[in-house]
This record gives C-alpha cells, structure tokens and sequence, in this order.
C-alpha cells in the first residue's frame, strides 16, 4: 500500500522512465555524425579532408550532449526534492521529454546548416522551450501543487523557483535573439551556458548543504 | 525467497524493461524528421521551406508521442494495482510491446502519406489493436487471474475493466473508421483522443482517492 | 557493505543492464521496416502494393521479437535462482547479450532475402549459438559455480540444466539445418519455436510451484 | 532524508542513467551493419561474397563491444565502492559518458576504413581518451574527494588508482602509436586488450577478496 498511502502516484518509476528517455536522447545524437563516403581509392588525406568538414557536426553534438546533461542533472535534483508525484506533474513532465526527445533534430540541423540563421534559432529555441517547461514543472511542484518535503525553507524554494525562470529560459533565449544579428556569436553563446552550469560556484553560506546541492 | 513466495514472477523487473521499452519508442519516434538536404547554395528562405514541408511528419510525431506517453501512464497504474504478475500477463505484456514498439511504422507513414486513406487506417489500427490488448490485459489481471491486490473494492475493478474497454479501443476505432470517410476528419480526432486522457476529469466522489488515482 | 558480504558481484545492476539491452534490441528491430517511398502522386493501390512486399521483413520482425522476448524472460528466470553473480558469470552474460544485440542484424537479412538458403541459415544459427551460450551460462551457475541458491533440489537444477541444453539449441539447429533441404520449411518451424515456449505446458506434479516457474 | 544525510547526491540514479548509456551505446553499434543491396537476382554465392566484405565491420563490432563491456564492468566497480557522489564525480562522468557515446563513429570508421592509419588512430585515440578518463574519475573519488567506503585499506585504493591510470590509458596508447607505423599490428593490439581484462588473473593474495574483486 506504500505506493498510494499519501494519495499520490509513486515517484521512482517516473524517474527511471525520464532517466530511460534522457540515456536514449543522450545516445542517439551521435548518430547524426555519419561516417563520410569517399570514392575510389581513399588515402588519409582525403579521409582527413572529410573528417575536418564534419567538425561543425561534432561541435553541434558536443553542445546538445552538454545541454541535456544539464537537463539531466537538474531534473535529478527536482524530483529529488519532491515527496511525490500528482498527474499535474506526470503530465509536465511528458510535456518536458517530448521537447528533450526533439532535440537529435535542431542538433542535426544546426551541424547541416551552422551558418543559416534559422537552424541557429531553431536550436536555440527548443533548448529555450525546454528549460521554460522544466521551470514550469519546479513551479508546479514547489509553489503550485506544494508536493516537495516538508522540511525545506520557503526562501530556498522561492529562491530555486525565481533561479529556474531566469537562469535557464533567460540565457537560452538570449542567445537565440542573438543568432538573428550574429550566427557566430549566437554558437558561441550557447557554447558557453553549459559551462556556466558545470563550473563550480560559490553558493551563499546560508543555503544549508542540502539546499546548496539542489540548486 | 521473497520473489516467489506467492508463486509468482516479480513485477518489479518486468515494470523496468517495459519502461525500457517505452522510453525507446518514444525516443526513437523523432527518428523519423530527417533535416532536409538542400542542394547548392542554401539560404534561410529555402530551409524555411523544407522545414515546412516536414510539418505533416511533425504532427503525426507528437501524436504518436502522446498517444505512447498514455500507454505509459495506464501501462503504470494497471501494474500498480497488481499483487505479482503470472505466466499469462507475462505474455501477454510481451504482445502489448509487440504492438507498442510496431508505433514507428505507422507513425512514418502517417507522416509521408498523411492524404492516404490507407495509412491512416494503418495507424488508427494500430492504436486500436494496442489498446484492445491492453484492455485485454487489464480484464486477464482483474476479472480472470484475479492478481489484483486484495484491499480493492470489486465495483471499482468491474468499473475500470469496462472503461478500459470501452474509452481506448472505441475511439481508436471510431478515428479508423472516419478515415475511410474524411481522411482529414480521422486526423483530427486522432490529436483529440490523448487531450480527453491528458486534461483532468471529474470523478466521481464514490471511489477512494486511491482508486481515482488509478483510472 | 551488503554488496560484497558474500564475495561476489551484485546481480541488480547486471539485470538492470541485461534488461536495457533486451528492450533496446527488441524495440529496434522496427527500424529494419522502412516506409515505401512511392514517386510521382501517391495512390491508395499502390500504397498498398508496397506495403504488401513488406510482408516478409514484417514477418521476420515478429519472429525475432518472439525469440528475443523468451531469451528475456528465460535470462530474468534464471537471474531470479541466482544467490549473486561472479566474474565467469559476468563475462558469459557479456557474450550472450554480444550474440543477442546480433540479433537485428539476421532479422534484417532473412526481411531482405528471406528466399535465400544462406540468409535462412544466418537467422537460425545466431538463434542457435544465442540458446547455446545461455544453456552454457545456467550450467555454469547451476553446476560447474554453484551460485544458486541453496533450497533448489539437485534434481530440478540438474533437470533445467539438460532441459536448457536440449530444448533451445537443438530446435532451433534442427530448424536451421532443414534450410539446407527446404528454406520455407525452415521458416515455419523457425515460427513454431517460440509457440512452444509461449503456449502453457503441463509441468510435471513433482516440481514445487517454485520450480515449476522457472523452467 | 536519506538522499542527502551524508551531504551528497544519491549514487543509484547516476547509476541507472550510466546503465541506460552503456546499454544503448553497445546495442547501436550492430547499427552499422547493414544488409547488403544485391542487384537483379540475387544467388547465395553473390550474398555469402557480400557478406565476406562485411567482415571488417563485424571485427570492429565484437571489438567495440568487448571494449564497452569492459569500461561497464569498471564502472561497475568503481560505483560499488563509493559512498555516494558529488558534484565533481557528477561532472566527470557525464565527460566520461561522452566519449563513450562517441565510440559508434570511430567503431564505423574503423570498419569502413581499417586499412588507413588514420582511422585506425581515430579508434584507439578515443579508447585512450576514454580510459583516461575512467582513471581521473577513479583518482577524484578515491583520493581527492575521498568519497569511497571507509573500510577500504589505503594500500589497496592507490593500487588501485595506480593500475587504472597504467592498464587501460597505456595500453590503448601503445596500440594507437603502433599504427601510425603498422595498421595491422594495431588492430590485433586492440583486439588483444579485452582479452587482457577478461581472461582470469591471478591477483595477489594480500588482497581481501572483497578488494579483488573489484579490480
């Protein structure tokens, strides 16, 4: 009766599907970099010639591999914190993996076409929509549906849910707005927000270790 | 000997590779929006318009995403409701997949013929026959095996088995059927199919919080 | 330290990744099932004449799930009778899921050439070597590692074992052996196989319940 | 509360996720091999001649597999002995997980082009990376974050960070160097490491057995 003691549905398979489809999204992106065809004879220095055109491929990959690795690690920490999940959220977060599964397509797009402004927007778009959706979700679960454990501080949920707006949505969108002057510098843009998240950072001392983990 | 104390198999490993199973298809599904290949110079105007040739197969992508993710959610709360799982759910689970992990097929071809009676017939069938099975399999677990757990009242099972039944399977086979009639109208109803699952319903005050939960 | 308390391996993350192998495998083998392209304007007939050429890869795709689905289901079960897991174990499960993840590739070619003798016999021979290696890996366990637990009778063991080694690899080598005389021949028993692990048998009274699900 | 008692994250979603990668990594890798095209009527000596030409790439797929079996075995291990995982582990394993879910482009490479230097030297280079990789992860968790279990002998842990920076990084570097002078030589290196890491060894008996296993 665990399951549905506290009139909820249980967490732990939510997660392991989620965790399923951000392996699979996570994997199949590799598939986009073919391996280059080449006629007659071939001799390492075509093969060479061949491999430095797919490097905008590669960059694109490296990119998108980053960006759900984010995703990934972030919703670990959100359902991390909740006690359970309600079908508001359930449904969020199908709403969430539909966008992340559309990601092997702007990847693709964007390591095709890197100078056309609009596969610039269309990747930088999807990875906006995600974290606005994802954003959603910590709303929903933290100050919407009130389903995270008890014994976490009103400031720190404020705090995490002000921080997944602006943080994510924020800088994706800002470099999406940035590929309609610039192409160059929007790829760059987007190079640089994982490592924004990846780099460690100095969290304020009166977040609680456990709050400073899940932010 | 926890595993076969009530001489059954343990569902816990059969929740996880039909999880696994799930999370492939819906992955997988994107699989088929391939970015288009343009010839010679390529300008955004062009790419613009490739891109909304692949409108059709977008749509039928996000169907078919939402139609799986159902499947997911009722495959979830059917297996919650079970004490363990026997030979005959074992397999029967296998068919269900079967049916299941065939959705890329129609899928494509919905996306490339989505003016052809036939393939949308072939993939209003397909949901129909993958709904019919897991009624099938809900009716083998509640009425037939009785393997349900034991604290559930007989009216909300009877009740479950009949709507299983009727929601899925019908209105899969109404859509089906309208194809060979109004190809477009078929189309339609089939984006309106998982929105009546996905928005929240009134039910009735009789069932337990419990066994709202799970319908 | 539970893990190690009994100088062995933890069986849970073997299983979980046995499993994601199987279901990765089994939701591949769609993939082989292109969608027509038909040229100039599309007609319903000749949709349906192209789908109708898919017969054979359809065909092909429903046995090898059915094969895949009862290599699952006999792994899970012998998994269930394991104490834990040492490294010779490992390694052999690393070999049956090499010869597994095989699979789609037999598949594929028996779809394509499903009239040549050589494509038949490659099918039947990866079924083969796949039921060889795993009655090889449950009289590693049973007999020769002795890691089963300890309140299974000598003679069930024994008995699943020689079961183990006749069963699987002698039918399907029987099966790929008549391709050499007859291709269509080999094709339906190929088909008939898994029908005799699916369907229910009468297992003899002698076995405790217990032992009567593992076989 | 127990996720994060220690001040950590919790190690069995990482887990779960890793598992998901390493399994669709080496299911995908069968991918590359595709059933050959014969024109007009095809006969069983023309199928079995195309079949021969896909022996390179059948080479390179037992070696990659063997190669990912092994990197999932050490993971495996690694994880075992952890107490839990923090941010920095966190990190490195999702730069781990790339290089892995890079291997399906060098596997194809090599199966395509296993008679050019350079392909050969684009394989062993990303098992270098990848395994030097694998020992900074191990080198993190045991002696700079010092997250491992707390009955682990000091002697045992540096040995075994000692053997997981020499075994794995020098051995496939010595293979990729080899090919810059002998393609061939090369390729039976890299198909002789696994064999290394697989067949039994003796390991000295200082060691608990606990500790042996999980070198």
């Amino acid at each position: 009766m665990k399951i549905f003691r506290t009139g909820s549905l249980h967490k732990g398979r939510i997660e392991a599907f989620s965790d399923g489809v951000f392996a699979i999204i996570i994997t199949l992106l590799i598939l986009e970099l073919k391996v280059p065809g080449l006629e007659g004879e071939s001799h390492d220095a075509e093969l060479a010639g061949a491999l430095i055109k797919l490097l905008p491929k590669f960059m694109s990959w490296v990119m998108s591999f980053a960006m759900v690795s984010i995703f990934w690690v972030n919703h670990h920490r959100l359902f991390n914190l909740l006690k359970h999940v309600d079908n508001g959220l359930l449904w969020l977060n199908c709403l969430f993996l539909l966008l992340l599964s559309f990601i092997p397509f702007p990847t693709a797009l964007l390591g095709e076409y890197h100078r056309e402004p609009l596969a610039v927007v269309v990747f930088g778009a999807t990875m906006t929509l995600a974290s606005l959706v994802f954003a959603w979700m910590r709303w929903y679960a933290v100050l919407y549906a009130k389903i995270v454990q008890d014994d976490l501080s009103v400031t720190f949920l404020k705090k995490s849910v002000r921080q997944s707006f602006l943080l994510g949505p924020f800088s994706y969108l800002a470099a999406t707005l940035t590929a309609l002057v610039h192409v160059t510098g929007a790829i760059v843009l987007y190079a640089l927000i994982p490592l924004y998240f990846i780099l460690p950072r100095n969290v304020e001392d009166r977040d609680s270790t456990r709050e400073r983990l899940a932010l």
